[in-house]
C-alpha cells in the first residue's frame, strides 16, 4: 500500500493534503452550498447548483403531476443515499480498503395527509428511512462494519435528516 | 373562478377528487419512496427512482471530486426547495391564486471537519437552512402570506429536515 497513488478512484495524497489544508485553516471546514428552484408550470421544476445541469423534478401523476422526473421525496432519498456512498469510498480509501463495488437502497414513508390538506394535524415528513448498504469487497468484515458504522455517524446528509435542522424562510412578492 | 377547470397548470377537478379519495381510504395516505444509488467510481453515483433517467451526483475537485454533477449537499436543497415550491403551487391553486412567477433561492451551512476526519465531534450535517421564496403574483400580499404559512408548515422536505427523523442502517457484504 506505501507506494499506492489512488484508491477507489481517488487521490490518496490529494485527499492528505485537503485534510492538512482543513486542519491548518479551520475556517475552511465552513462551507456554503446553495441551490435556485425554478417553476416551470403545473408541478414541473428545475433545481439548479453552481455550473452545473438543472435538476428536474416533478410529481407522479397520481400526485397531479405530469411524472417527467423524479419527486422532492426521492431526490432527497437520493442525496441521503448518495452522502453515505461518498462516505464509504472516501473512508475506505483513507483505510486501505478497495472496493469493488457499492450499492445503496435507500427508502423511506411519508403521510401525505397533511400535505394534501385531508387532515390537520400530524408529521408531514418522512417517519422513517431505511437503507441497505451492499458492499463488494475482499476486505475483513469487522473492516467493514468498522467502515459502515463510521460512515454512518459522519455522514452530513444522514445527520441533516436524522437531527432537528433550523430552516428559515423569507417571502419576497412582486 | 366557478368554472375554471385548471390554474398555475393544475387540473383542479383532479385535485379536489385526489383529496376526497385520501379522505375516504385513509390507508392511501402512506406513501413509500424509493432510491438506488449506484457507486461509478471515484465520487461519482447515479441514484435512480422508479423509471426516471437517473440523478447524477459528483463532488467538487476541491473536495476530491470529479466536479462532472451536484453533490449530495446540494441535491438535499434541491429537495427542500422543489418540495416547497410544490406547495405554493398545489395551495395557490386550491385558494384560487393565480402564480405568475416562483422561483427559489435555497442555501446552507456545513462545517466539513467532521466528515473530512479532522475533528471528533460537532454536528456533520447542515447546522441551518435558508429558502427566499420569490413569488409573482397579483393576489393580495396577505393572501400570499398566509399561503406561504401554510406552505412551511405542512411541506414534507421542508419538515423532514427540521425534524429529528429515525434513520436505520443494514450492512450487506459480499
Amino acid at each position: 500500500m506505501a507506494n499506492q497513488l489512488r484508491l477507489n478512484g481517488l487521490d490518496l495524497q490529494g485527499l492528505k493534503d485537503f485534510g492538512a489544508a482543513l486542519q491548518a485553516d479551520p475556517e475552511r471546514r465552513k462551507t456554503v452550498w446553495r441551490s435556485r428552484v425554478r417553476w416551470q408550470g403545473g408541478f414541473q421544476h428545475t433545481a439548479e447548483s453552481r455550473e452545473h445541469a438543472p435538476v428536474r423534478v416533478d410529481e407522479p401523476t397520481a400526485l397531479g403531476g405530469s411524472d417527467t422526473a423524479p419527486n422532492p421525496a426521492e431526490l432527497l432519498l437520493d442525496a441521503v443515499g448518495t452522502c453515505l456512498s461518498i462516505g464509504y469510498v472516501l473512508n475506505a480509501a483513507a483505510r486501505g480498503i478497495e472496493l469493488k463495488g457499492l450499492e445503496l437502497d435507500v427508502e423511506g414513508d411519508i403521510d401525505i395527509g397533511v400535505f394534501a390538506g385531508v387532515v390537520e394535524e400530524g408529521n408531514p415528513g418522512y417517519s422513517q428511512i431505511r437503507v441497505r448498504a451492499n458492499i463488494d469487497s475482499d476486505a475483513d468484515p469487522e473492516a467493514l462494519r468498522a467502515l459502515h458504522d463510521h460512515v454512518v455517524r459522519t455522514s452530513p446528509i444522514c445527520n441533516t435528516v436524522a437531527r432537528p435542522v433550523v430552516v428559515t424562510t423569507e417571502l419576497a412578492t412582486r
